[in-house]
């Protein structure tokens, strides 16, 4: 009874049913109304006056404090985040520590105080202009992909450009979306979640059987280098792919999540500069800055803007603000480029160092698909055990590593046993450690 | 024939299937080998070396150039923004104006040197723990929301909260959400896209009409401020919708957008408050800052928060980092609360000037809704056409204005013309400007 009491006498101050400096009944006219015992009355009051809901004084009876107190606060524990772990060589960010943080301040200084009062309001679903004016010079002149700012839909992230164009697909009609067999499981889950049908193709060395996507409506591909396998879509399949798409009116999406890094050669430009009206080309930041960022850019072919656009307003009206003005800024003054030239060299040097590494103090395994991007595929001999390995990683060496299974869809063919070495992800001053380790995993097995 | 040649040389060379430096058979040979004139060849060859996809060099025949000229930026026109209108007394926005540039720079600032590398990768979907642990605190003394850091999910604007919502409300097996006759029509679009069917309740001066949910899964409120009506949820109404949710284990959703914006009184808690296992309380920062931030926050009962985390992960993974850490040190330097107390007194202001304006020089009109937020309703006479006056406004007084209707559900009880003031919106010094305009739209009908 006391404790219901209790609650009910905070809820009323909370919500302001008893206004503040309100008086309350004496403890006896209310035990009296509800028929409870006085003392049930008396404690709750002082219970109450001792949480700071309520103020006893002397003479003038218990009245409503005027101001209520931090509810709860106390009880509510702080939100402990997960420690890194101490060596990370796992897939899907670059490294942190290099994140140019300066460059970023300064650029969203400049951003701000170049806005107008009206850019901080709402805005078109597409993006800010200055972002999609300073990216498309940008995408033309680092991935000959070809656009104009109407068609360019800047997203938060690439997740989110994968589910708006989903959902703009399914609304137009489309059941099935063929994509690669290995790829990360959180865009399968996006398109079963957005209602579309997967196709799953095989990827060899030459990257995606394009011909394995049949009549599906899209094709979604990691050209450059294929998610997690590495291996660039070799020329012929580029071709067939964009063919399968123009003749059939149907659409390849182009997923170019780390086509700025690119290392044996001149970079190969976006399949999307064969096809601007067939082929959908999606960019991000995420790699090239860091995932935090949350922008990510989607180039469409000219029919497809209205839907996209439409699935992108319900979904959140429009990425943030600043951010937005934030990276134009970095993309207009050069910092941008110079940060992922930077990079660039940094990431390749450091394929150099594990490629060699691996070739000497672990040469029973195979590395592969180090054309480009910031992960290599580590194959490991038929009988190894993936996750016996990563497990003895974390466990003896501190050491997090990712495995190939998680990869792989269902029914899809299997492959053999192989780590996704993500080697720009740990900070310079820890890559050599990062690698000894890594060495020292695979060979305790033998 | 020569355009198709050129096209084709363009894409090998974009695409670097022509790589850099690579010579290019003679026009005579191609020629031969095509099959065509050799002065079709020529001149493409010529056409392509003046948009600087080629070199010509005397003596060393033609040549793909060490770099693709940037494509077609010349044809792609600027983007241009909708420029504002002269006066603006739409409602949904602060003032912009009064954004608090200095103070969320220095924030930015602080922010980021705060964080760890960590920070900026991939991170928690409810959003920041920093944030969180700001809003909860911010939370509980502001609104009376009981919440711990993690149950709040933090969502890129109101609109992703709904939106999220509504998917995991349907993976759950709901179908129905009771939603007030009038709100914002994308609301309505929102719910509809994410398969929910729509109940509306008719909305009167004591906010909506509760017992109309009758058996939806869910009832969707704005009771500190009904939008666009204005009336604030009635005491008894709130209990009812409480007791609904609560008999039948069943859900409200609280739409607090202006909550912290009351006038007449102490602010009356969160609904939330007095249930938080069948209330989930949504809050912005579009209303006490500016929509540019896009973020948001949902207060979830316990047995909702996995579901939430999955919608919002396949949406975008997490909100931007560098907005959430930002407001966490807006929040707890104190700089937000103090925004939002000054923002409260100037609207307050603007409020009762405009509430005296329209009665000393238009008492043909109404004005309802006053006692909270940033809008009122200005109920028009019977006869009077509102988008025949929206349309004068605008083209006499450069005056931007918004009427009632759009906000109607189908089939919903119609309410007599009016228009839904948001004396929020203008800049401080067009204020006074902007009311007499209203005024004077509305006069000059009669």
């Amino acid at each position: 009874v006391r404790a219901g009491l209790e609650q009910a006498l905070r809820d009323a101050v909370r919500t302001a049913r008893l206004a503040p400096g309100v008086r309350l009944p004496s403890s006896r006219a209310l035990a009296h109304d509800l028929g409870i015992a006085r003392n049930t009355v008396a404690d709750a009051y002082g219970q109450l006056v001792a949480e700071g809901w309520l103020v006893a004084r002397q003479g003038s009876g218990t009245r409503v404090a005027d101001r209520a107190p931090l509810v709860e606060q106390a009880s509510s524990s702080p939100v402990a985040e997960q420690p890194p772990p101490r060596f990370d060589l796992r897939p899907g960010a670059p490294d942190l520590a290099a994140f140019p943080r300066a460059a970023w301040l300064a650029a969203a200084r400049r951003a701000l105080s170049a806005a107008s009062d009206h850019a901080l309001g709402y805005g078109d679903p597409r993006g800010r202009p200055e972002l999609r004016e300073a990216l498309v010079a940008y995408l033309a002149r680092a991935r000959a992909v070809r656009v104009t700012p109407d068609r360019l839909v800047v997203c938060s992230g690439y997740t989110q450009g994968l589910s708006v164009l989903c959902e703009a697909l399914r609304g137009r009609g489309a059941t099935t979306l063929a994509m690669e067999s290995h790829v990360l499981r959180d865009y399968r889950e996006i398109v079963a979640a957005r209602g579309l049908r997967l196709a799953p193709m095989t990827v060899d060395d030459e990257g995606a059987v394009v011909a394995e996507a049949g009549d599906a409506d899209a094709m979604l591909l990691t050209p450059t280098h294929q998610f997690p396998l590495g291996a660039p879509l070799a020329p012929q399949r580029r071709t067939d792919a964009v063919r399968w798409a123009v003749e059939h009116r149907r659409l390849v999406v182009e997923d170019d999540y780390d086509g700025e890094f690119r290392y044996d050669r001149q970079p190969v430009g976006a399949m999307q500069g064969l096809a601007p009206e067939q082929v959908v080309y999606a960019g991000t930041a995420s790699k090239t800055l860091a995932p935090g960022v949350r922008l990510g850019w989607l180039a469409l072919p000219a029919d497809l803007v209205d839907d996209v656009v439409e699935a992108k307003t319900l979904a959140d009206r429009h990425s943030s603000t600043f951010d937005q003005l934030t990276l134009a800024q970095l993309i207009a003054s050069g910092a941008y480029d110079r940060h992922v030239r930077r990079a660039r060299l940094a990431y390749r040097r450091r394929r150099d160092r594990l490629v060699a590494a691996l070739a000497r103090d672990a040469p029973h395994v195979r590395v592969t698909g180090i054309a480009a991007g910031l992960h290599a595929l580590v194959e490991l001999p038929e009988d190894a055990d993936e996750e016996e390995l990563i497990a003895r990683a974390a466990q003896r060496h501190g050491l997090a590593l990712a495995g190939l299974a998680p990869y792989r869809a269902a029914g899809a063919h299997a492959r053999g046993p192989a780590l996704v070495v993500g080697y720009a992800t740990p900070p310079e001053h820890a890559f050599t450690a990062a690698v000894a380790r890594l060495v020292a995993a695979l060979v305790e097995r033998e």
